[in-house]
């Protein structure tokens, strides 16, 4: 059977063994083959970092199960429930893994460098191509050794004008536009757009006070795109370093994280969706762009998010619907503000279910438990409804209750092809 | 980003999907560098083969569900729960497997020989590239056809005075140190300790009556350790066989397993977790001995087991506790003696939650159920108790209970890493 796993070959042995033990590329290779066009609509709905934990420190209850949910509790009694593991178990994803998972991408496979996730975060519009580098300002002494790797924590402002000024002088290196843009305090980014560029260098800095800026250098030595990577680098310290000379505390920068932005097959290509994103925060916005999903602009809130679903319904097959306050509340460790968000999006449902989608998904990218105060490793509860979902006899949404589903507990990036099958978008395999 | 999968590589391609679908030398290294130490204590409790199925059979009951365990049901009250799965779906395993995949090792990549599983099974301490034999005392004919594989089973202490014989005439051979260690009846172990040695080895074993004794010979032919062990063997038979001429029954032997121990990476490395073994039987010390961690000899039985938890918490981070009784219970089929084998661990677990570890975690290496009357492929039940595991709501640690955690099932060697997660020691994955 050639595409299959027979046996034990020793390249094959980067082999888990759980549930299935085919590879993964070839199943991937499968997922295309059976996919065809149905014209059906299908929603994810992403409530970012959704998941808790009912510990003591909380009350021993989750949000979700603290939280009025008249509309997701009716929806939970007719859907497919499970838990969703972001990456792999014990992994806490950032924003990037978490969504390219979601997505239906690897995220081991493909890993976006922080400079872009910074740039994406930023609302820049990169381009295929683009390198990107998440700089600070920092403090350098006569002789150049670093004195404060965040110039002070300078207020935002300060980083404005020192970007502009930046900015104004330095548009072009050799054939590269560079792009600058500010971040909050003493944050901003760089993005080289120009022809054979390619990363990850190593960083221009030192990771502690006390010594000189390293140059950045190609992790490949012999790859010549990295090369004229880090030859525009140097440039870029040229020409800037003299820029900020009366600037102290914010004389000198720091760069990390230089890499340009992956390939990353498109997501119509690959599911054959045409994919509308309905973020309201740059990043997410930036991540849908990243695998070439339509960015929707102009709704602040979920209301309004859900109302642009109902005008687009049209054009688009697939929407991505992005929340962010759920996470927020979350890293703040505010139960109360996670449970007010989880309710806001539950009294706008009623919006988005007037052109119910052949399927809908609602789920996180990842747990983010106010115990935890941040992204967290436990599986996401997630809710899938169809009209080939049936009901598990789960009686709300909630944590606990998604763990006597049917969809078991998954990887994320299995999620969007359990979607496809219940908009009957995959074939048969085999007769 | 060196350490992580920039990219796809084809040879790493060769990755299953459900739990994990992730290339595993690439996980890995991704939890290597995430992993940072915190001084967190952790604590595996084994109850070896404690997993079981609720039959006609027996009862229809399951030895959890029928004991009186009121300290495991209020821990399963404030924890998550779940399956481990030990190998693969369908796969029964040794104690070796079973163990190497609760420390985390991938049972299929570190495999152990059954000759060092054996030695390590009568306390043999073995030592880096030790080969080590299982034997039989056997029956010949004159011309040295084998008559019976096990010499008429002979009572063991024929065998304790046979192999005290051979140790006393055969102490080495060239310049390789020779350990003969009897085991029950008819069994025994032979450790070759010496420069240049390794394994496999075919087996000195035709496999039935009727045949010669094969020699061993090389598993690859080209290898000058294989065969200077290869000769060994040979020599081994040739000083033996005329000590064991007046020994009728037992005037052969037959050795099987011929293998080295293998090279694990040690635990402490791998995890950052300075660990220790608290076990009684020496198999499972050895088990551990083989991943580095330190054997604290002296306890008994679970009591003192968790008494010296108690006296050595301070100077380890990680504790394995392996309870043998639950295992034996199920061998023999005996549900009442499995029943009391588990009150005997709630009985005492007051004692090891004097000084509450940060993640305790309690499970078997496998299930023995009852019915079976051996290993199974049962995925054992799992409880993990941490600040931030917050509970299932599950009233008992029972296989049924565990179905509905938020665990789910999953494969044994992700156990260790979702402790570590639990720990907070793996840092966030990407941005």
């Amino acid at each position: 059977m050639p595409g299959y796993a027979v046996g034990v070959s020793p390249a094959a042995e980067g082999n888990p063994g759980a549930v299935t033990g085919i590879a993964k590329m070839k199943l991937d290779a499968l997922y295309s083959e059976l996919t065809v066009q149905t014209g059906a609509k299908l929603v994810m709905l992403v409530l970012d970092g959704l998941g808790d934990v009912a510990t003591p420190d909380q009350g021993g209850i989750t949000p979700l199960e603290a939280a009025a949910t008249p509309n997701l509790d009716r929806l939970a009694k007719e859907s497919a429930l499970g838990r969703v593991i972001p990456v792999a178990p014990g992994i806490t994803p950032g924003s990037g893994p978490g969504h390219l998972a979601l997505f239906g991408y690897d995220p081991l496979e493909y890993q976006v460098g922080r400079g872009v996730i910074e740039a994406l975060g930023l609302g820049v519009e990169l381009q295929a191509g683009d390198v990107c580098a998440r700089a600070n300002f920092a403090t350098l002494d006569d002789k150049g050794v670093v004195l404060d790797r965040r110039a002070g924590r300078i207020p935002t402002e300060v980083c404005e004008r020192l970007c502009a000024r930046l900015q104004q002088q330095i548009q072009h290196l050799e054939d590269t536009r560079v792009i600058i843009r500010p971040g909050k305090e003493h944050r901003f980014v760089v993005v080289f757009r120009g022809p054979g560029l390619e990363g990850p260098l190593t960083d221009a800095d030192p990771n502690r006070e006390g010594l000189p800026i390293p140059k950045a250098l190609p992790r490949d030595p012999d790859n010549p795109r990295q090369q004229k990577m880090a030859r525009l680098i140097e440039l870029f310290y040229r020409a800037a370093l003299p820029l900020l000379a009366d600037a102290k505390p914010a004389n000198g920068f720091l760069m990390r994280g230089i890499a340009h932005q992956p390939y990353i097959p498109s997501f119509e290509e690959r599911y054959r969706l045409r994919a509308a994103a309905l973020a309201v925060y740059p990043m997410y916005k930036g991540l849908a762009q990243l695998v070439g999903m339509t960015k929707l602009e102009g709704p602040r809130n979920v209301r309004e998010q859900f109302e642009r679903y109902l005008d687009e319904h049209d054009r688009f097959d697939f929407f991505f619907i992005h929340h962010k306050a759920t996470d927020k509340a979350g890293e703040d460790g505010n139960f109360e503000a996670k449970k007010a968000a989880i309710e806001d999006v539950d009294a706008a449902l009623p919006i988005l279910l007037q052109k119910k989608p052949d399927v809908l998904v609602i789920t996180g990218d990842h747990s983010t438990p106010c115990v935890v105060r941040g992204h967290s490793w436990h599986p996401q509860p997630v809710l899938l409804h169809s009209r080939y979902s049936g009901t598990d006899r789960r009686v709300r949404f909630t944590e606990a209750e998604a763990n006597g589903g049917s969809l078991g507990v998954f990887e994320a990036r299995f999620l969007i092809r359990l979607m496809q099958a219940h908009a009957r978008m995959l074939d048969k395999f085999g007769a």
